[in-house]
């Protein structure tokens, strides 16, 4: 199956995930195997030096990997990280940023996306990651 | 030197870091080379399942291991993270968790800390991470 | 269960893995969730420096994080490595070198271990690594 | 500067590493930024399963990021490998193999670098690595 539905993705987000609304990310592009989030960032996103923090950059990360394994599999709440491994590049500058992730496998039982963050109109990736998740049987 | 003031260095915490107070750590114990840092945890680090959510845990790991960094070279803010990987273990059940963060490298340019973190009051660590921050000159 | 049989694990090794012998590491030590294993180092396994080379440092890591998932279930040939992630601290010398590796995680699916990387005689690492098997069923 | 002199580069490999010579890779395309390294596999490059070894392919991954520096510092012996993290998805298949980087960032101290690996014939990669090494000064 391929399942490409932004809004009902959107909403299981705005459903799901209680933090502040300005902390959630949109699901914006979804292909088989491939999905873009964005995030508006603002002061509470930045570290020292006006740069969008690193455990900003961890979180769309990781949503975006979620959202690639629901290209393949529907929306699976209880798809968990495994692991994520990321390189910092160069400074993320908002004030938006958004993240590509690309399923590089799907298995039985892991499924593995390639991440790359990006600052506002940049062709640069701020970021990159691989971002392993552990699929529910 | 060995610089292991808890109060200024969770002021440098309070001063800095704009996001909602409840998403800010403490720092409960600094010595040479070691950090610990907990977090009160609420609904808004919760994922589905009722655990503490992964990007939660990655912030915290990233927080302890920049506070590593500061028993040795003070205060820096301007160190920033160049890679984080983590692996996640066990679930993370809170109200509270805590990351430990030992230095296992400091060079020139590069620190890394070796970090485990835990949910209220577990033996087993829910996740284990390597952070590694590229030194300003 | 706990196996802990050095022999036969070493004979395994000796059967089934072909290059030189001079490559093939001796496992030293089998506690449950820990191993240890060591490697004479020679001119093939050095790196301009004269230190030990990464990959040489990468395949005892490897080796070390096999024997901790044995340590539980016995010599398990199809346990495959899923993702190592290592960390050089500082150079690596020889004439010998050693691993440790700590099982942290034993799932249904995964297995992860923490593993310390130490040239002769060293107290401080050279590297430190996490490796993931995913374990056959 | 860019460098990308195929005889004088496998020269070098030649001239420095030490092992048998059928571990030796063989660099096949230099490009600005870009780098492909080949090796013809055999016995001793393979583990349980008929699959090519995780140490065999780490290996090719950390000579093709080492090779993407070179092309633009030239050679230099003295980078040294920081960090490396390899995902493997898929069983590496012989009786060649090939690795593809990617140069994402060169800084002053750090040159990381996006990594896939091939078995022969293969669209899909076998592994992916980010491969990070320290510039000398």
């Amino acid at each position: 199956m391929t399942f490409t539905d932004l809004k009902l993705t959107n909403a299981f987000f705005r459903d799901n995930f209680i933090g502040p609304k300005s902390d959630r990310p949109t699901v914006t592009v979804m292909r088989d195997g491939f999905a873009e989030v964005t995030l508006q960032t603002g002061r509470q996103h930045s570290r020292p030096g006006n740069m969008v923090s690193g455990p900003t950059q961890m979180a769309l990360a990781d949503t975006v990997a979620y959202v690639t394994i629901f290209t393949k599999l529907g929306i699976t709440p209880m798809a968990v990280t495994s692991s994520l491994n990321v390189s910092f590049l160069r400074p993320c500058i908002g004030p938006s940023m958004r993240a590509e992730g690309t399923l590089v496998k799907l298995g039985q039982t892991l499924g593995v996306t390639d991440v790359r963050i990006f600052g506002e109109g940049r062709d640069a990736p701020s970021a990159i990651a691989t971002v392993t998740y552990a699929l529910p049987k």
